[in-house]
């Protein structure tokens, strides 16, 4: 286990009729806040009114800013700062899924940067400084309702950065998993292969005597794996709901690569196909992930073996390398289970770009190639070998 | 799953020299501070100067008060109150184990209640204020480096009262794990029962649908089981005691039983034992623990099994009832296996006292029979059963 520093300072409140309560929550922190979110759905749901109402019940004022899409766009975020700039907004509330919610940090961060927003993304600058985000989640996937980063798509350059400080993690968050109830299934099965990733992202470690955390990524994994079948054939299993939205969170606060070198190449991996092709998020991950794994696999067959064994349900054979391949094989088939393409060329994405993506995801396309990943670290031929595999 | 609010504010710096960082780490909170500890061995091994050095680093004043001693004192409390109302502390610092950091939450209370600390304890008043608590582990035990509770002993009146006002949790603690290794084995044993009973107090429960919860629960009470027999045989692993460390950190900081009911009928009813006894608490709980699971089993059978199956290892049978039999008897093989006594008899406790416990421990002695834990609420005669069960 690695030295570490651990906390987590975001209120979770979780479960039935929470949401009612956002404007007492907010009190403490905020008295004119913007309400950020997508499309319609919070509307129909009735979420908008019910936020809104408890908003005016605790005295709280607001402005909104709806419109937010699936990889979450700066022209929006640059849109946000000015209006939070121009009403003197004190709290960004994002109301919504992964995407509301990682704008919505971007705009809090841009609020208190007095250059162009994007340069915090690009250039990779920890200001420390942003307005307080608070969420109340509606799609569980992107745990961003607790972590501290965010992802954001600077659409004229086709560039899909991801970014971190601790100023943007939300200072409260809700969850009320019936209003997952209404997903539909293709947003089900994304946000499910994205927590997962969260915890592989993590799991998957060179780092020794990691016994605890090792438990935690595996129990939750099981967890996430049980009920993502139940709330797939059933969107309206709440308590299903409970366990996936309960996982999601855990997935992404940062406890469970507590004293573990984390990885994060498949995320990388995946933020170029986004970029260019505009795949959810989770697809994609469904996607690389296990290419990902066989192909480094035979660094830690250990681990891989505790996967199969442990998450997977393998029985323990005395060919480690067949029990990897036959938990792998099963990952495949879990999200073939829930939906979920296997291949690129399903996705849409087909040979013609792989090698500029693979070259973007490593710095190779910038002159510095830092390349991806902490398991093994992938150069730009591996990643192209990885996205090739995976058409 | 239950509604739940959860938040983990304390900061905990864990891993090889962080109490060397003490000093800044306390800056933000305090110019003056009292370190609170108990007896020689902080300055036997060390710690006591290099602590005392990293705050003189830091300029921060500090006054002293030891002789904090297992089952903490009402009286030490008391003059720790005096003492920093005397010298304008601003902080308490315990570097130590539970009862070091129990002593040193009591006298933050106090610090800032106008009445008698005992008050609190005894009528359970929960003021929300107190002088910050900061803490530097050297037993894994307790857990209170990152809970809100403490438990104190009135030693006159034979009481010992646990109290919990989230004002006490402490604002940062630090764990290296390496100070574990000088520990004596009773005091390693003790602490790993204490540590497994936090656990089994949340996971015993008659909440439905707690699969993630589940999931961790059992996760840190096998890597618990596991760690714990190799720091009995060898003091010196100190990879084992990160595990331990990181454990007994977890088992209390509240996430294990977010969302369920908690039982907790095992420590109120081991309290009764050692403030009249003066037993550690950890010896206690191990003896108290598998007469409880036996008498409390029927009550909830599917949770029983499944702690037989899933941390105990038994392999499923058709027989449940031969399953939970096992894997109790398995727990106290476990607690033989590190040396801890499993009957009261074998602690030197008769059957002398037991009514007058079984009668403390449920509020029946003061005519107001609260009864003792949730999973299954017990009364006096219950109690008194399984005192005598555990002779």
């Amino acid at each position: 286990m690695e030295n570490f520093h651990f906390q987590i300072p975001t209120h979770l409140y979780f479960g039935k009729g929470e949401e009612r309560g956002i404007g007492a929550y907010l009190r403490p922190y905020a008295k004119k806040v913007l309400l950020h979110y997508g499309g319609g759905s919070i509307k129909k749901s009735g979420l908008y009114a019910i936020v809104t109402a408890s908003l005016r019940d605790a005295g709280i004022a607001f402005v909104t800013l709806g419109g937010v899409v699936p990889n979450p766009r700066l022209s929006l975020v640059r849109e946000g700062i000015a209006l939070c700039r121009r009403e003197g907004v004190e709290l960004i509330l994002a109301v919504g899924g992964g995407s509301a919610i990682d704008s919505a940090k971007a705009i809090a961060l841009g609020v208190c940067y007095e250059g162009d927003v994007w340069a915090l993304f690009n250039d990779d600058i920890v200001t420390g400084k942003a307005l307080p985000v608070a969420t109340v989640l509606t799609i569980p996937a992107a745990g961003s309702e607790t972590s501290a980063s965010c992802v954001v798509t600077n659409e004229e350059a086709q560039l899909k950065y991801g970014h971190t400080d601790n100023a943007v993690r939300p200072v409260l968050s809700v969850i009320n998993p019936a209003y997952f109830c209404t997903l539909p299934k293709n947003q089900i099965a994304n946000g499910v292969a994205d927590m997962m990733s969260h915890i592989f992202e993590r799991y998957f470690t060179q780092t020794k005597h990691t016994d605890v955390t090792d438990e935690l990524c595996e129990g939750v994994l099981r967890a996430i794996l049980k009920n993502a079948v139940k709330v797939y054939d059933n969107p309206q299993d709440v308590d299903a709901w409970y366990e996936i939205g309960f996982g999601g969170s855990l997935a992404h606060n940062d406890l469970l690569g507590r004293g573990r070198e984390e990885d994060w190449a498949c995320h990388g991996m995946e933020h170029e196909l986004s970029a260019i092709y505009d795949i959810p998020h989770g697809a994609g991950l469904a996607v690389l992930t296990p290419n990902w794994m066989e192909t480094v696999a035979p660094e830690n067959q250990a681990i891989f073996g505790q996967f199969a064994h442990n998450v997977m349900g393998v029985q323990p054979s005395r060919d480690v390398e067949a029990d990897i391949r036959e938990g792998i094989a099963r990952l495949r088939a879990f999200y073939r289970r829930i939906g979920l393409a296997t291949t690129l060329t399903a996705l849409g994405i087909d040979g013609a770009r792989l090698e500029e993506m693979a070259k973007k995801a490593t710095g190779a396309a910038f002159g510095d190639e830092y390349g991806q990943g902490h398991f093994k670290t992938l150069l730009w031929q591996d990643v192209l070998a990885i996205y090739r595999k995976a058409l």
